[in-house]
């Protein structure tokens, strides 16, 4: 048995973030290579240290979801994961055997040599006849920013298709670095010129930034010398999808996962703590289970799920959802129209039913209330450890580094306003649970340490830019 | 059976606003001399508009607790209360009857000819010897305002108490009109000055802003011909409470009371909807009773009621409350630290139980939800009118008036962003509610009309003022 996990950035602001990681999430899943694919993320649920406590099989490989590698793939997600490794990854990965699972960690996506091939797929959707003397390809890149190195892949791809020959010339420009693709004219001589965002996901810089410095109309656009640029002939540029969203995106984790693997050829078994978590949770809502917000009931071999609030109100009056996306993107939203990074602050939306079968109730579960099971399950056991605050600003580095000059009296200010919205008990500030839902009580769901959202709250104070409306942090 | 109910002002904002009309409810409650003591808020809950519905009895006495006549005794409340009466209110009050009810609404307590005797008592208090040929008496008003005609009162009551000769002298003096508070000494010639300020509370003007114009310490103070009013000798000023929290308004409210029931000598009944109501709740309560966010459950002829997401939780790590004072001082904020001044909003903190005999709980639910039962058993039997947002908006007057101006995409954003963190159903909005928690749907409970804090956020979405941090109405 093995598990697949796809690593995302994720934001405590915009419900849209997670998107791409959730579409090649299931894509793989129809694959299914992998018995199963989870999603973790640094800014959501389940976060990066809670992801492994969600992985059902011992055998776990973890693809960062990056187009290139950087501070998130090279200081974040290893120390967050707890893999006990920092700076650049090894073209084979690395590899830790963590609370009785092995964990492979492999480079970012976007270094694969198969992106390569994303490239030219995405250059011959705008071009199909990409051949021909006079056909330049651009790669657009966004440049080395303080959390991404992102240049290096960008000129390595360029360097690779020059030498292939499909096209008359290569650049690999940039955004806010030399050479940038706003200069593209006095580099470019051809007169078809496809130009390929390298970038992860269809967003400001692809949508916006990009096409407005360069006045692009469009997929194709086409600059006459009087459009400003002397002694140069018409040019077309043909503009294509960024790389990042390729559906032969998922290949390449694949691939990765694959080649993370190396000779091994045996299987992982089921995790036995994870499957005690679970077998424990049907049990339990068999016989009708009230977890925070929502409860459980069963018949005829199905589960049925409802906000607690919901209770008793007829099912006509409810929107049913049979699949746990579904569940999961009608609850993305509290009714206020607010985002929920963290999934058990109390504003969970009513008015649906989910009517979903075991192994879906599960996912369903996972994705409403991501790793509270496994959580709650190991404190019941007396095996959920609690990270001081200490120790969690300790880990913080970069913008966040600063939460270690927050006061005892500031990080407790900070966290009953954030908290107090908040299911979970906070163990980690030495808060008492003597109870788990499993017990029966369905508001005790332990909080072993501070969150990311916390922590960017607690940021927020220090720098004294709290209390302004809205956050500050994504 | 007959019901008194006071009338306070309460706050969106400030949770200690109700605290002095809490005060004298309880006091009239302890001396039983009304069947029960109900109070109804402009900016609380029950509000004006629900505060009959609450009544237990077919005989209501309504007494406005202001210091002085003005926009809200005369315009607001009556208005609000469907009184079908504006403007000044005779001495012997205005007599109704609604919806089957008998209801005399009478002038504010401060106006009443009692208050002199309260006046006195407050002298007393800081100068007990205040006989003698050197005393005078400042009585200090606030001074007419947009909303109060306090000056009217307080120049009766110097008047009135010069008329009786016990002090030198006597003067009404104002904050905000001449003749001012501040010119004291050159109005004042008496060598021991008693100053009471005719305030209905101790707040910003009676702590902060009279003592430091002033330049009082504490209670007594003592100015020198140095102290920069030259000709003057040495004067002592005697600094009083306010006379709007003294024990004896109580008095003054029950003589209000009786002198607007006129001759009238037969005493009102139960009102059988409320007693219906009440009945099916306490008959519902004892099978075990969802409603919000509480539970309850019936032992041994007491009834334990607690958060339900504290199901099964064992008591002693709860913290217990035996009255539903008590309860109602615990759950006025939330867990974050919030003031509820809506009580059906999704933040009523947990960690507590309270265990009560039948009449508590439902006094403990009258506080806790207030007029919750009542609206909801009159859904259920098809009696609920809702009240169209464009009614509640033309009732509107002062500065609420301009929620007129609100379109009907302004109504929705706002309330979708302020109705969406509240358990209520709009049905004011056309919002279908099939069922009740009486039907056994715990967060199934009717909004008839848009509620004063609605009322406010589109106020200040229409002036462009929302989506700052914090409220701006109080």
């Amino acid at each position: 048995m093995r598990s697949l996990v796809l690593i995302g950035h994720g934001s405590h602001l915009n419900p849209e973030s997670a998107l791409s990681v959730y579409r090649y999430a299931e894509l793989l899943r129809t694959q299914g290579v992998y018995d199963e694919v989870v999603e973790g993320y640094w800014k959501e649920e389940p976060s990066l240290r809670q992801v492994l406590r969600t992985c059902a099989s011992t055998d776990v490989t973890i693809i960062p979801m990056f187009i290139s590698e950087g501070y998130f793939t090279e200081t974040v997600i290893p120390r967050e994961l707890g893999l006990g490794h920092q700076g650049p990854v090894p073209p084979e990965g690395v590899a830790r055997t963590l609370g009785g699972r092995t964990v492979r960690y492999t480079l970012p996506y976007g270094v694969h040599p198969a992106m390569t091939e994303v490239i030219l797929e995405r250059a011959r959707e705008v071009l199909p006849d990409s051949s021909g003397e006079d056909t330049a390809l651009v790669i657009i890149g966004h440049g080395t920013t303080r959390n991404e190195n992102s240049n290096k892949v960008v000129h390595q791809n360029a360097e690779l298709l020059r030498a292939r020959g499909i096209f008359s010339e290569v650049h690999a420009l940039f955004l806010d670095e030399e050479p940038k693709v706003t200069g593209w004219r006095a580099r470019v001589g051809a007169r078809r010129v496809v130009m390929v965002p390298f970038f992860a996901s269809e967003g400001w810089h692809t949508l916006e930034t990009i096409p407005e410095d360069l006045n692009l109309e469009g997929t194709v656009t086409t600059f006459t010398p009087e459009d400003g640029h002397e002694g140069q002939g018409e040019q077309t540029v043909y503009y294509a999808k960024p790389v990042g969203t390729h559906p032969a995106v998922a290949d390449v984790i694949v691939q990765l996962a694959l080649e993370a693997r190396g000779s091994s050829v045996s299987d992982g078994d089921h995790a036995l703590v994870h499957q005690a978590a679970w077998d424990a949770l049907l049990e339990r809502a068999r016989r009708g289970l009230r977890l925070g917000e929502i409860m459980t009931s069963f018949q005829d071999g199905l589960y049925e799920l409802r906000h607690a609030l919901d209770e008793g109100r007829s099912s006509e009056t409810l929107t049913t959802f049979v699949t746990p996306e579904g569940l999961r993107d009608h609850t993305r939203l509290s009714e206020s129209g607010d985002y929920r990074p963290v999934h058990t602050l109390r504003n969970l939306r009513r008015g649906w039913r989910a009517v979903l079968s075991g192994a879906d109730l599960r996912r369903a579960l996972h994705l409403l209330y991501p790793a509270v099971v496994e959580e709650s399950h190991a404190h019941s056991t007396h095996s959920l450890r609690p990270t001081p605050w200490a120790t969690t600003a300790r880990r913080q580095t970069g913008i966040y580094a600063r939460v270690q000059k927050a006061t005892p009296e500031q990080v407790e200010q900070v966290a009953q306003e954030v908290c107090g919205g908040c299911l979970k008990t906070r163990l980690w500030a030495g808060e008492r649970l003597n109870q788990t839902f499993f017990g029966g009580v369905p508001g005790a769901i332990p909080c072993a340490e501070a969150c990311t959202y916390l922590v960017a709250e607690i940021r927020e104070e220090v720098a004294g830019k709290r209390g302004q409306k809205g956050g500050h942090h994504d």
